[in-house]
């Protein structure tokens, strides 16, 4: 296994940036988190909402905990609202269940963290997030 | 980019409650925050109940950390439950999304903080704060 | 029993200031709970750090929860710690037990309330809620 | 009042490990958080325990909320012990009073945001947070 290191990190957000830059997104969060839910790095543009932390946090904080990106909690959320809303209060209100919350694995296919995304519309917000980790070299699961 | 003074704040609170008077309305909570979400004045008139806190507190709470007013996000919670529901867990259930929550902007389109009124109709409470906030010379985006 | 009405509760929040004024204090903010522990009024100045509200609420929390104003906390506190900290986690973390927190008792010296301040010394900001409160015809114990 | 943009807080992460690499510290997380204690950016390097969030962020949301820099609160802490835990239970256990969190204002002294750096010891990560706060052209005040 290998692991995001702050170096990877940087390279996602600044991709993932810039990626919404190209497509002329509102302000964007972006976080990226390791196989542990924990941050590695973070950044919040211009005149996006102090709470796009929460969102974009949640969004990567619920793939990595449940193993799923976002685009997959919210087929499960349409399929079966009980359980997400149940995984959600069991991870104390942290999982935010929409696209923007991208798995990020190695070579092997193991999880090695996660990116969250949120300013725009969630389709967007995943967009960039999946530029970026494969700028950085690795695989995204949305 | 500038920010809400107590005169400001206090402005907003009396013209909001004179605007129920004249309206006979229900007696009203207002909370003014700021930018990050904190209280700068509240003012709970007598028999109003004592939660009116937190619901006039979550309508403000909610619209300055997602930077939407409240009857923008009970469109999105119309639209999208889950995701209302996954920000407020994200928030710590501090969110109120109703109409009644009003972001303040300055000439910029800066957000400068919320206002956030409960205790009559979430429309006449909504009223009463984009009352108040065009009268001190701010602007109001519900 | 009578109860602390808004009227009286912004009186006592604009004789706090003025007296704040006249000492040439630090900026100050001020909060009236009923007797219950539940906000009537707020107000914070200009450059009184966002904590303030946190700080000055849980002065006039503890003093209602407990009956005590934060003085008499205080030298509970210094007699016996080990009774305050364990009240404070009962309390949900929520009692500040220094000066600045203020009972309001009326005529027969039944308690309608408290006042909370915070932003310079603890006995000065007792003397600007103690001054507050007799402006407002009500009995004040530190 | 100005605010931390992105840039700013870029460069003051930027700097404050160029200073860490300089001085061969420990692996160190740095957060920049804005007025209202939301954060700006954050970067872990490699090899830092994951907890640094929440300790390089309490130092610097206590920073913000009280209005104190870390040594300040130390101080505080020293001088009246059971205040600094009070401020902490009212602050949802959130503040780390030790070296490392830094206030950051701007050219009138108004404060804009707060650095909080974990890591090394707490007098070296004040260093670096203090060099990359005067490198974004900004003050601090430790």
């Amino acid at each position: 296994m290998t692991r995001i290191t702050l170096e990877a990190a940087n390279r996602i957000i600044e991709v993932a940036l810039a990626t919404a830059a190209e497509k002329k997104l509102k302000p964007l969060a972006v976080i990226v988190l390791d196989a542990g839910g924990h941050a590695i790095a973070y950044a919040r543009q211009d005149g996006a909402s102090p709470g796009r932390f929460q969102i974009a946090g949640g969004k990567a904080y619920g793939a990595v905990m449940l193993g799923l990106g976002g685009r997959a909690q919210m087929a499960r959320a349409e399929a079966q609202a009980y359980f997400i809303a149940a995984a959600n209060g069991a991870l104390d209100g942290r999982l935010v269940p929409v696209p923007g919350g991208v798995l990020v694995t190695d070579a092997s296919g193991t999880v090695i963290g996660a990116v969250g995304i949120s300013g725009d519309t969630s389709d967007n917000d995943e967009a960039c997030a999946v530029a970026g980790i494969e700028a950085a070299g690795l695989n995204a699961q949305p």
